[in-house]
């Protein structure tokens, strides 16, 4: 089934203990559209500036990614974000943010995604979100992602969207903010009671864990001595998520527990290699063979 | 089957968003032994000062605790530890500590104790854990606990005594100062090159996860959205996981991955509670009522 994500498009630039890249592909969109499609055919929505290099756009033809609902704004440059990330890495410093398109241009569907059933709505500002959200005919099944930014300066619009999504996906610390709760159990049940019934929780190493109509399931990450570039994990274990869950067309307790497996699978390789440079050459049969290995990991019996 | 515990017994006080609880029962050896006698019989090699209350005493007896090793010292008080936790509750803040007899005298086994086969050496210096090692006629699974003081001030110590254990217990700041790589599968794997076959790292809130011979396995904490009081989260983790193992006589990667499902289900218990309260009535039937809703919990099929 066709999964839709509507978020940036960057072009990057990334300082970690084993290297610099200059300019790489970035943006949620670009991780999650390019990660998802090995599940399931994508949709993406963005906008990019006159200046994105043609090949990134051949990189998403390659995945036959839906790239109807990519608008390139005239005259317009592409997003950019330059970040570091040192010592431990599980936390990126902003060396520099140019908004340029993504101030401007407000997210647009083309007609031909408003039936989109399987949503992912990366990290914007929650207007956004919720404009994105009310095109949309008949969603089975929609994921919100936010940040900090929101939940601190625009609290009331981040909770009017949780009232119109099946789930939510943040990190901890967004979980605790958001649930005003230093509890990160307590701070997810504060969240489900905003409206959605499913909130996902991103840990970093430590894994995730979701809260699904008043029950909880956990997972560690997949274990890894070199960790290149955490860029795009979290976006990575979302693709994971949501194209597993759009492959199968399903949104139980089961089934998200399964697709966060699938998740943690794809994050694992992505961080990997600098960028998407993991993704480009990934496969369905490479994800299953880790999926293997983390199961037997996880088993606690034999 | 016998385990040994040699560690500090000590009178606490504590601060938590829940309350503040004065001069109570803590150290490392109390909460452990406490812990490990649902499971297995525990002998207790400590010190304690003339002030030591009869009721903690009471206690230990009541829980069938071999007390042939716990020396009163004439004129001694015991050690005593104050502390604060706020907002995540994740770290303790300590407000005081007064070594007392602690300081001023080295453990001594009694020959009662010289057979012991299953033996937690808690967190001391490491020339103190090394001699009690070396008493020991047949140890079979010797496990240490460290911490950063430890670590940061007598490194060699501490890598000698790594290099007569079976096994390592720390948290994952430890570890990763330990192992001398910010990355905590590295660390990990640079901790099992000094000796012990078994590195367990505990990491509160996410869980634990341990490497074993090479192989790696992580459990989630159990979910609880109240903690009392953290204090001996970490000891009775390590209760649970040395009294299992000690019950069943065995130290194999499926023993201590089960022990490790035990360990955390009595460390989630105790901190539902100020100190020692919840272990005081806690039974052998509530662990395994919880970790069968625990199994359930982490069961990534059905």
């Amino acid at each position: 089934m066709t999964l839709l994500v509507v978020g940036s498009i960057a072009l990057d630039s990334v300082e970690t203990p084993f290297g610099n890249r200059p300019d790489i592909l970035g943006g949620a969109a670009s991780y999650f559209s390019v990660g998802a499609s090995l599940f399931t055919p994508v949709r993406l929505a963005g906008v990019i500036g006159e200046d994105f290099p043609t090949e990134h756009l051949e990189l998403f033809r390659s995945r036959r990614i839906d790239l109807e609902g990519l608008r390139t704004i005239s005259g317009g440059k592409t997003f950019r974000w330059a970040g570091r990330y040192v010592g431990r890495m599980d936390i990126a410093e902003t060396l520099d943010t140019q908004l340029n398109v993504l101030g401007d241009v407000r997210p647009q569907l083309p007609a031909s995604y408003l039936d989109s059933e399987f949503v992912l709505l990366a990290n914007d500002h929650p207007a956004n979100q919720l404009a994105v959200a009310q095109q949309l005919s008949q969603p089975r099944f929609m994921m919100m992602d936010t940040m900090n930014l929101w939940i601190d300066n625009f609290r009331s619009e981040v909770v009017k969207v949780l009232g119109v999504v099946d789930a939510l996906v943040c990190n901890d610390e967004e979980a605790r903010s958001l649930g005003e709760n230093s509890n990160l159990i307590g701070a997810m049940n504060a969240i489900s009671a905003m409206g959605p019934s499913t909130v996902l929780v991103k840990k970093g190493e430590h894994g995730a864990i979701i809260l699904h109509a008043g029950r909880f399931f956990a997972l560690p990450a997949y274990p890894l001595e070199y960790v290149k570039d955490p860029t795009g994990a979290g976006d990575t274990f979302a693709a994971g998520v949501m194209g597993f869950l759009a492959r199968e067309r399903t949104c139980d307790f089961q089934s998200l527990k399964m697709a966060m497996s699938y998740g943690t699978v794809l994050a694992s390789y992505n961080v990997e290699d600098f960028g998407l440079d993991r993704l480009r050459t990934l496969t369905m049969n490479d994800i299953e063979i880790r999926h293997e290995v983390y199961r037997q990991f996880l088993a606690l019996d034999g």
